[in-house]
């Protein structure tokens, strides 16, 4: 996707340990019209597909889950990755290593949320290691949800999250694929 | 906003603690367009103010925050709740209890993303105490932003957030105000 490719040009930086920033636009500043082009996008590439249901993980593919299911007029549901009293007790689990907290936590979607054959798009903003994705998929699994695809705004194509999705023939779109970083420099595939 | 209302009391529902659980349709699981409606409603009350950005907590602000921020066509930004590698080491921080999680966290927001005489709009999911809306009050406050007032979906009128807030002078603005729950039964102002 051109426009996102460029923007990341323009206002993305590297920071240390193959850290893309992208914070100005998209996971802590938000710029809503390009999300809404990305939305559009993301529409695009799974227009013939028959979607019940986007699912993502709290808290920056949030923003881009929901602005992209008003294209494909459905909910959102989004995994919580901390306890909370407001959550149900019966939930799906999965325990999801972050590189970025440095950390193992647990997602959770409550079961109410996922319905047996329900036909399910995942949407998050980051692809790297693929471990949020790989959790996401493990509840879909367990909730026995039929997985459409999934959808990522930003795909670090030097790590091989991309890589082990693609191996399972999962119909896996990322609209910005990086092949390397050189010296603060992002260079795209 | 009567849409809101109806759909509280046919959805939501009361748990243990004063807990309003509305996760069909509002924090766990999304209804898009209801958001939607949010949206223009938040819009038409603050439709006189000049908003240049549009500040929010994650999680479940952030869905309603860059769905309204399509009507008022500015940025949105939101404040962390946990430290990560991604966010920048300069930040505005706040803390914050949290009853639901029954502990104190610090939230964050990068100097970069609020700059002095900007006109922010807050807008979140729920004002019960109003410790994470007086924990944005307070990061503003730093950055030296001018307030312009505070949209929430849901204000638990029998807490004390809301008065606390409309003492201070403030814009406050919550589409449905709880006045009390009896026996399960939600009873709005």
């Amino acid at each position: 996707m051109e426009l996102l490719k460029q923007r990341i040009q323009k206002d993305g930086s590297v920071a240390d340990g193959n850290i893309i920033k992208v914070d100005s636009f998209l996971n802590h500043q938000i710029d809503v019209s390009l999300l809404n082009e990305i939305g559009k996008e993301f529409k695009r590439r799974f227009a013939s597909e028959k979607i019940d249901k986007i699912l993502t993980i709290e808290a920056s593919g949030i923003a881009i889950a929901v602005i992209a299911a008003q294209y494909f007029q459905v909910p959102v549901v989004f995994a919580k990755k901390s306890e909370s009293k407001n959550l149900d007790v019966e939930t799906y689990e999965s325990n999801v290593y972050s590189y970025t907290k440095g950390k193992i936590y647990t997602i959770r979607v409550s079961k109410k949320y996922l319905k047996e054959g329900e036909n399910i798009l995942i949407i998050d903003d980051f692809l790297a290691n693929g471990k949020a994705a790989q959790g996401l998929l493990d509840i879909l699994k367990k909730a026995k949800c039929n997985l459409v695809g999934i959808g990522i705004v930003i795909e670090k194509g030097f790590q091989n999250g991309g890589k082990e999705i693609r191996k399972q023939n999962i119909k896996l779109e990322s609209l910005a694929i990086i092949e390397k970083m050189n010296n603060g420099k992002i260079i795209f595939q």
